[in-house]
């Protein structure tokens, strides 16, 4: 690896630990856990491992444990901060004792299967202390669900005497961990199984998980971008831009970097659902800002728009529905006609009035697009439209109409934006850096506790790092039953953005004021070395949640 | 202004300046100058600031100055580190003398036109202080051409008794600032004109200015992103990064950021045209990187696209002025037509046998795009075209074919990007806002030594601040006589990327190797406050260079 002068500095940082793990540990077992909902059904299906007691960790003295071996996979997409979650558990291991080993699966759970693995030593793991990415051991979607894979992975833990496993994941793959966990206990496998929160779409919260890690710096990452670009809108007073944010289940993203940056305006997902929004509402709200905005002669702006805004149109997630079915019944006849437009006519000839109207709405190229592109399965891929774009398209045509009603009488070019990748592996902030290797040490101590089927918590996160309150949660506790695939499963509720909750109220106290002016900040990018006030501040939303 | 932590940190932050603009300052004369080419033409055109010495500063004392009104502009697209130009002027011309005021004619040099200003203050200047943007006064596009508007300024000027204009632009605006150098200077108007190098493209350089000002911060702003999307790419190993990057006329910022990151593939456009390389050719290149990865098993990899390439291969070059003509001509019976298809089909048999095969060889979208979009003189608008689509598609396409002829094995999914808007408003890095502020520091020397035609010079970029060399050049000496338009007119050459100079060879000789096996470098984000060799390294491009 050629490291960079900016990687060389930063492997040498030390991240700040909570005093609680600075030295040895002790225990402190807190009540018996309930699961937030559903408790009957997940006791039943969790026998082993439901009910457990909170846990915290304290200053004290630990007793010396054996040597051991440990596993640990990253799975799903990747979030700042991942390596130091790897290096926070092996210098706990090492700490523990000096013969404790620590290997990595290659390529996510995939690699736990297939026995794929390397051992994780000093001289790996400090080319990967403080940077970002997963390349350390890569990453994998495979999902940890069959038993089949239980056994084979049981089978490769006891060829490397590994009798504990780290699982660093979102909100489905801690859900796994837990059913592997339970699954291991309930036959006395003898290997324990820890999870670990990550995700940049910060929906993997809840009252003992108080952000997952990645999020933190994935948001000043686009912030970073979304500042320089509104700093360019106000500079050059020409341009709409319309910036897209990764995250297709929750608008936690795009209401950080709104706290973050104030610009004229952020869709929220959460919001357009609850209000049962039309594709036509969001398309007249944002016109309307930008009509208003013109007004004082400001034919300029930025509007931030989730990911997955589409899904959480009602009316849009019925015509994909309907699209979905309809096309999968008659792709032949589809095919077998030739121009785009023959097919837009046959397929909205087919659909519900209502779906009709929204479809033929739509901008040609995104109507294409939803009967065009479509995954293995013959579902439409929502992931594919440029919502950036249709936005822009269908702003546009509704202010040529109000322009010839003497409703507009600005101009509108917009500039379409999609972030994503830029963050995902970006060199964790100081926060990240700390909170992953603390969540990391966390990990290792529950190991050596023979915890299972608990996930590593740290809280208390606004305060000193010092301050950061160390423990386990039992995954259990956050689970609910939700419909998956037509079945009723166990899993972690997904934390959307709250519409009662203190970050989105805060923003629904400042938009207008920031729709109508000019009410930008310039974050600018992540810094490591400079003043705290600078470097160590964590995000909005963990402010002002709290506050 | 809401200013975010990191802007408030940096507004304390005191640029580093050469040694010879710390104290009084004493101006050497050089060598009379000559253009760099048409001698006798550029000489007759200005016979008022032609052959003018090089001018150096030293330390030494300098004669106090009356006080007197300056003027400064802020001419096209947005740099970092052109607020630091204006507070180096300012800070200059108050130290020359307290009495002396600046005024920033506002929006461009239409502003000086139509004597639209602010008197900047302390109280402005202050805020501006390090940060990215033009919004202090703005920028504009409006080019100073015509008596008329010369005139006009002149008025202006009179009524503000400003007698010394600033003008702060790439090439085409320095051309202007020395034409109305010129024509003031024959009038006998009292007015000096002091030009100043600014734009990210890093194309206005020569042997009296190593670079232009914003490119630093720009290419480190870009490459922050591309190291971020190389290390997913490298943690997820399943996608092809392709990344437009900002530039139409040269590929300095593509060169510039492969060097600091890396990348598998980073198309130059000035040696696709010396080439003479097809669409074709420039596709097949990267299908052939793509499939020997794919050998290997990594169906990954970045390739970095300028902006103006498709202007850069002959073959397009042809077709788009063939269709610039065509559409004028035809542009009824084109819009006549019903379907996409039709439209091509009807255009297809319009072209020149080599056109039409270039044209039915793109993408559907992006032929469909070369018809539809024109600009108001009727022109394609090239800058539209989105080349990292398009060569997605065509590689995607040229893979299948030799996927069924065996001759590719892998599997290719392209993620486009593009990034311009992200990197010209950036706070300006250690180096552009050491730079930018003694830029400005020595417009204000020239002007109290009553210089006109002169563009600041600050050279010896890669010593230490310290040993940097300020003084002025001749912008006469930079000029040659090109065809504009039509008719050949003076003008500053243009730097495109140079293929015997060192940057592009060193990039010659490891592009190889960078193409086959996985060597990216993660940058991050630019520093402000880490140790040095982090915070104040400049281009690779200037260190190669300056070699």
């Amino acid at each position: 690896m050629i490291k960079s002068p900016l990687q060389i500095a930063r492997e040498s940082y030390a991240p700040k630990m909570p005093k609680a793990l600075k030295g040895s540990v002790k225990i402190v077992e807190g009540k018996e856990t309930e699961s937030v909902a559903d408790q009957a059904d997940i006791k039943k299906m969790f026998p082993n491992t439901y009910g457990m007691p909170l846990l915290t960790f304290e200053p004290g003295e630990a007793a010396p444990t054996a040597a051991r071996n440990v596993g640990v996979i990253l799975s799903g997409g990747q979030a700042p901060g991942g390596h130091n979650v790897i290096s926070g558990i092996y210098d706990g291991l090492k700490k523990l004792n000096p013969e404790n080993k620590l290997y990595g699966f290659l390529g996510g759970p995939g690699g736990l299967v297939d026995n794929e693995y390397v051992e994780l030593t000093a001289d790996i793991v400090d080319h990967y202390r403080n940077t970002g990415g997963f390349d350390i051991i890569g990453s994998g979607r495979t999902k940890l669900e069959e038993e089949d894979q239980f056994e084979k992975a049981l089978v490769n833990c006891k060829d490397l005497n590994i009798t504990a496993l780290v699982i660093i994941g979102g909100d489905d793959s801690n859900t796994n961990a837990c059913v592997l966990a339970e699954y291991y206990k309930a036959k006395g496998a003898g290997v324990q199984v820890i999870g670990c929160p990550k995700t940049i779409d910060g929906d993997l919260k809840n009252e003992m998980v108080e952000t997952s890690f990645g999020f933190d710096t994935a948001c000043k990452v686009y912030s970073e971008l979304i500042g320089n670009i509104q700093r360019d809108a106000n500079s050059a007073k020409k341009y709409w831009h319309f910036i897209k944010l990764m995250g297709r289940s929750a608008s936690h993203i795009g209401l950080e970097c709104a706290l973050q940056t104030q610009p004229n305006i952020c869709i929220v997902s959460e919001e357009v659902e609850a209000k049962q929004m039309t594709l036509d509402d969001v398309v007249t709200y944002i016109a309307e800002i930008v009509a208003k905005r013109a007004e004082k002669g400001e034919n300029f702006g930025t509007a931030l728009i989730p990911e997955g805004l589409v899904e959480f149109i009602p009316a849009m997630k019925k015509l994909i529905a309907e699209l979905n079915d309809l096309l999968a019944h008659n792709e032949d006849k589809v095919n077998a006609l030739e121009g785009n437009k023959e097919k837009r006519e046959f397929v909205a000839d087919l659909l519900s009035a209502d779906s009709k109207e929204v479809f033929v709405s739509l901008p040609n190229s995104i109507a294409n697009q939803l009967m065009a592109d479509r995954d293995p399965h013959g579902n439409v891929q929502v992931s594919l439209i440029e919502t950036e774009k249709m936005l822009i398209d269908m702003v546009k045509a509704k202010l040529k109409v109000w322009k010839k009603e003497g409703k507009f009488k600005g101009k509108f070019k917009g500039q379409p934006h999609f972030f994503g990748y830029e963050g995902r592996c970006a060199a964790p902030s100081n926060f990240d850096a700390d909170y992953c290797y603390a969540l990391g040490n966390t990990a290792s101590v529950l190991i050596a506790d023979g915890k299972t089927g608990y996930m590593a918590s740290v809280r208390n996160l606004t305060a000193s790092s010092d301050e950061w309150i160390a423990g386990g949660v039992p995954v259990t506790m956050m689970m609910n039953m939700e419909k998956r695939h037509g079945e009723m499963k166990p899993v972690i509720q997904k934390a959307l953005v709250r519409l009662d909750g203190a970050p989105f109220k805060k923003f629904v106290e400042k938009r207008d004021d920031w729709a109508e002016n000019t009410k930008y900040v310039y974050p600018g990018p992540i810094q490591y070395f400079g003043p705290s006030e600078v470097c160590d501040i964590t995000t909005k939303t963990l402010q002002y949640e709290q506050k």
